[in-house]
């Protein structure tokens, strides 16, 4: 799967009293942005909870936050598929504004049985596009 | 049911770039000070979700913004129940530092049935301790 | 000023634990929608801020919570401004999925003096944009 | 700087449609519980702004989820300074749940010149309290 860029606009609801992105929000953007690489590739996250029993659960996550975001600021999020496993995958992500890169971090999804949460094989069709 | 006061410290999460409490934010420490005032009651809304089949939703809010809050400080939410209907409750909450009323706020919760999520008479139990 | 709308996707960082939207995370989509009206009109606050000396800080809010909108849920916010003061100006949002009204608020905003915090009055450039 | 323990409730806020703390939130208990324990030495972050030009930044994190927190559970979140440099510190934190661990995250804090933004030593008083 080919990197997967994604376009974010810096709200104030982003932003904390030092000025800059608080440090918790940029994963919210990783994850919207692994969500809209998802979607791209036709998997809508709520008919795979319904139809097929998955869920994608963080198992960790490791960030460098190397330069802020600011309020107002357009930045990118950059995704890609490092690693795919049998139940997990790893994603590298990247922030960027303007070519500086911001903020990068390795995340470990696992996939989960809807009910009983438990790990579960990625089904072919996933791994087919992921691949 | 008395006036109820719950204290809440600002961190760095609820604040903005403009240096204050994100005027969304005021609504989370609203909601948290009416857990806590029903916890005070002995309801835990987990309990009353499962065992009672009954969740509050928020149907219609207004909020003054007066004064703003900063980082760090330490403010109280005040919250009182001003009127009990058959299927709703208006509480009357405001969020103070050191007796100066920064943000107030007159809140119309449902209570509905956690199935259906319809609406559904409010138990006499709870009816007891609201009045 | 015309209508102006602006489409929103949910993502798991708005919902909470009922399976809806979080209460509180509506007036983030509202504020979104306000930054994206100002700039269709080529407003950046961030400049208004630096360059002009003006912020804008939300006065009150009435909010009616119609129906929940859910995760993965595509929503468009409607803005209007339905009357220009002096200081402040009202703003009438509400948010629909495929025409059906999940939310509506009517929003009070004062325009300040970014160093002061002092009600300004609204420069002529603004005014015209506005009316 | 011995073990410090800080409690947590878990509000909707915190919450997510999966029915668990949404995975950027616990960032958010870690950071409370950082400023708690900095509080707990009597240094408070807005004086350490304002008297001695001083802001503390993440730098990096790593977070291993090793199992949710759910609505309404009362969680503990431990921290500990586990390695102390010239302009840096390392945090090792983690959260509880009655004797589980739930989340588990190393955090490396850079000591920034408040108006500068670039790293500034730890001064001496800040120094004595973290060993």
């Amino acid at each position: 799967m080919k990197n997967f860029n994604w376009p974010i606009r810096i709200y104030y609801e982003d932003t904390d009293a030092g000025g800059v992105v608080f440090y918790a929000n940029y994963l919210k953007f990783f994850e919207r942005a692994r969500t809209e690489m998802l979607r791209s590739k036709g998997f809508e996250q709520d008919e795979l909870m319904n139809n097929d029993n998955i869920i994608f659960a963080v198992r960790s996550i490791n960030v460098d936050y190397l330069s802020p975001a600011h309020f107002n600021e357009q930045i990118n999020v950059s995704s890609e598929i490092s690693r795919l496993k049998k139940v997990s995958l790893i994603f590298e992500q990247s922030i960027t504004r303007e070519n500086k890169v911001l903020c990068k971090a390795t995340v470990t999804i696992a996939c989960l049985d809807a009910k009983t949460m438990r790990p579960k094989v990625i089904p072919p069709l996933l791994r087919a596009e992921f691949q």
